[in-house]
């Protein structure tokens, strides 16, 4: 007989992804012989780069199968240190870089070196959704923070002097942004960094999306200082989603101790990946990652007038990520209504800016341009007989 | 100007693996040119598989690097549910199968959802040493209970009954076990698992060495309840440790959040090493297991009376893993330094046996059998000149 489970109390307040439920019905719907056009999928359509696909299995074909240190092959970091000075020219040391399976076993170490129960970790609203539940599972508070095009979807200065309270040790903020695809500028990130030390407390930037921009590059806040807490990752602009391997660039009194943590809860990233991410910085696999960038580029230049022409409203040109945040006010202000309307009515799935936050998030839908350009223009083209008939 | 580091309380709780500071010595000789016999090595010698690398190469080259759903590959799930029918005559769903980065992933995902802040998880000391750190993670506290060779090192339903408190949740035990390689029987597995129950807690049962046992099989521990935890791994009896894939076996009841923290914090398990463990369950793979499992046989039946002839004593026969836990006490009663003398003295690296709890630990030391038997002799013919010239 199954008893009656006991459940952690941080469980209720974890939500499951909405769109994890229009997922299943856009499948169930394929299933049944229906073509769906994606647009709610946070990652890119390309496979691995070839060289990197290839690093990795002559790694395994060399016997590459054992563990590594806890915070990754010292050649990794190395390569890493290397990109920062030739793509950014700045000089981060291999010594504060950390390899972890994926950007999320940074935000975990993270989590766990700076927050004790009851802290808070100021968040941007709309943000990446797993970000406050990094926060919960150590027993800290993610408090959103309202924000919109005013300040292109980032934190502020003024955010954190109307927000920081006593309880609270950092604040955190994604450029490229997820969902909004917006950038901060160097002098932003500065500035966020100033006033976060101002206060006793760390920044905490996520920068999984660098790389991935449209105008002009995406400034790191490593350019701006050495006390914030910057993540980083191989998914989204070199292409290794499903590798699971990010890192995190960390101030260096806190190295020890995200390393010690790294190989208690990780024992150590994941060995073909971190073979595999040493041809991510050749020359080779760097001119097809230019090539991919064109192309997010060329469907987001398609995709941001074709929305708006179709009633959607986006602020400013999102310069970054591959997602186009949408206040879709004119036609629902229930989102997870609205992309079930339009799977069901138009076979286009969205995901519902539920997903995302609170703040105006039942008016708001998140595009994502992971899929080609015929694509987008078949999503378009049924958005359109579907929402003026 | 470098800022004092505001850490988190948590992080002065969880302690070093001690045997990093003496790996990292026995580096710098090795460096210097002198030759260390590695015996504190807690993973296999042997690469993986051939046939689970090609399946790996295989995926990559079919251009497998998405993201895979959070609990896993729907096909690993059943193949898994296969091998516990197949090997252990069980039936297991796979619906009540998660896959997870390493056991350690899983074990993460257990704390989350069973442990609220200052709950208590019983732990058997010596035991693995990430166990109370999982728990203090989460905010609960892991709680040593001494066991010694009388319950072969094994938590029994007396430990609980003088160890569980209001506080208390779970009983977490590791069969075989690390460092002590000894196996809890189904009975003691049934006995533990009412004994739990009966409290209203939850059993959690660490099955990571299953497969490698040298005296019949190691008995799951889901052949005896449906409503334990169950934690395995492709990294030991597999020889996948590099490609951090483990799984755990949940009450149906705890599958959702399992699912949903997995989502959260993981969002998948890696892409490669999934495809990969789909070969580890054919007839090529598996006679590779057994050749690899009589070689493990060999190497303890080396060693064990090689030891007791030396001095060690360790009682009773270790059945499973590639540990021997031996009492040192003729010769130190402080484990650290008597590992220190002999890696100096004697260029043999061992675990001290503090690294695995308190309870006795300055008079224990822990052998690893991960390498060959022509090393594990030179290794013993050393250790003989040293401590007794």
């Amino acid at each position: 007989m199954e008893r009656t489970p006991r459940i952690a109390r941080r469980m209720a307040e974890i939500a499951p992804f909405h769109v994890m439920d229009l997922l299943a019905r856009a499948q169930a719907l394929e299933a049944a012989g229906r073509d769906i056009v994606h647009m709610e999928v946070g990652e890119p359509d390309f496979p691995t780069p070839e060289p990197v696909v290839r690093a990795g299995q002559q790694a395994l074909a060399a016997g590459h199968t054992h563990y590594t240190p806890a915070a990754g092959l010292p050649q990794l970091r190395e390569a890493i240190s290397g990109y920062y000075a030739d793509r950014h020219g700045v000089n981060v040391p291999p010594e504060r870089i950390i390899l972890t399976p994926g950007a999320s076993g940074a935000l975990q170490l993270i989590m766990g070196v700076v927050v004790d129960p009851g802290n808070r970790v100021l968040l941007p609203d709309p943000g990446y959704p797993c970000n406050p539940n990094f926060v919960r599972l150590v027993e800290g508070e993610g408090i959103p923070v309202p924000v919109d095009a005013t300040s292109d979807y980032q934190l502020t200065p003024q955010h954190l002097a109307s927000h920081w309270d006593e309880r609270t040790v950092a604040a955190m903020v994604g450029s490229p942004s997820n969902p909004t695809g917006t950038l901060a500028t160097g002098e932003d990130l500065r500035a966020l960094a100033g006033a976060t030390a101002q206060r006793g407390g760390r920044l905490i930037v996520d920068e999984i999306y660098q790389g991935l921009v449209y105008e002009g590059e995406a400034p790191t806040a490593l350019g701006e200082t050495d006390e914030a807490f910057v993540v980083n990752s191989f998914s989204k602009f070199f292409g290794m989603t499903g590798w699971r391997l990010g890192w995190v660039v960390a101030p260096e009194a806190y190295v020890r101790e995200l390393d010690k943590l790294a190989g208690n809860i990780f024992l150590a990233p994941p060995t073909p990946a971190q073979h595999a991410a040493l041809a991510a910085f050749g020359d080779d696999t760097r001119a097809i990652l230019e090539q991919r960038r064109q192309a997010f580029q060329q469907r987001r230049d398609f995709l941001l007038p074709a929305l708006r022409e179709l009633g959607f409203r986006i602020p400013g040109t999102p310069r970054g990520a591959f997602y186009l945040y949408a206040d879709a006010g004119a036609f629902s202000d229930d989102s997870f209504a609205f992309a079930e309307r339009v799977l069901e009515g138009a076979g286009v799935a969205l995901t519902p800016g539920i997903d995302f936050g609170r703040h105006r998030a039942g008016a708001h839908v998140r595009f994502a341009y992971t899929t080609n350009l015929d694509r987008l223009e078949e999503g378009v083209a049924r958005l359109a007989r579907y929402l003026r008939p």
